[in-house]
């Protein structure tokens, strides 16, 4: 079973909140960590990343401060599993589709994320409970 | 970022609660589903697979009847993805080290899953929040 072309995992996020505790659990599992840290600001959010498949990496989000998404969501539901994200080839025409289908867009145009890419995302109420990020490498 | 050879991401697992209405949810966004649905009696689920990348696939997980711990879950949490499961070459050795290292296994010795594997799980409250599924491919 080969995956599709335009539309293949490009990661698996995880809502953390001392991001060298997780880390080190996910090396003990036996995954290995890219050295850079990367901020995002918009987020709040240090961010960790490791390779779990040829295209596909997981994303550790572990917020500063008390404000953004992040830091809210571990309140609310505790750590766990954020969101899932995968690539397309049209971010917009992507999200038009699924619109004209019925399903709930978080943003109405699709906005810078990280790694140089737009991205928008499908409201979990749209798909039984999973957040999904559609996301366009630019 | 190459992926570790010896922990590579084999499959993302969602509870869902209408099987042919979520495949329909993720062939909206892309995905591409086998035809074949596998019945896992042991979890009192039916499954349905589509490939995310080289090597991992999405299962979705459907409870059928009342028993069984898919069924549960959607009960106390609604639907929503389940666990995060990697390969491993060897799980009982790879369960053994993380023991040593203090995280909880769910269970002693490691038991046939679907697909001719041998799995194991770690227990949400050593990783933060995440049920992590160990399978080792015979």
């Amino acid at each position: 079973m080969l995956p599709d072309k335009d539309c293949i995992l490009d990661h698996v996020a995880i809502a953390v909140s001392d991001l060298e505790k997780s880390i080190k659990i996910y090396e003990d599992l036996g995954l290995t960590f890219a050295a850079e840290r990367e901020v995002v600001e918009s987020q709040a959010v240090t961010t960790a990343f490791a390779a779990i498949d040829e295209n596909a990496h997981i994303e550790l989000l572990c917020p500063y401060g008390e404000d953004g998404p992040i830091h809210k969501y571990i309140a609310k539901k505790g750590e766990g599993i954020h969101h899932l994200c995968f690539k397309v080839p049209d971010v917009e025409k992507k999200a038009k589709e699924l619109r004209d289908k019925g399903y709930v867009l978080l943003y109405d145009k699709a906005s810078m994320g990280a790694g140089n890419c737009l991205v928008n995302f499908i409201h979990p109420k749209s798909t039984g409970g999973v957040l999904i990020e559609i996301s366009q490498k630019l």
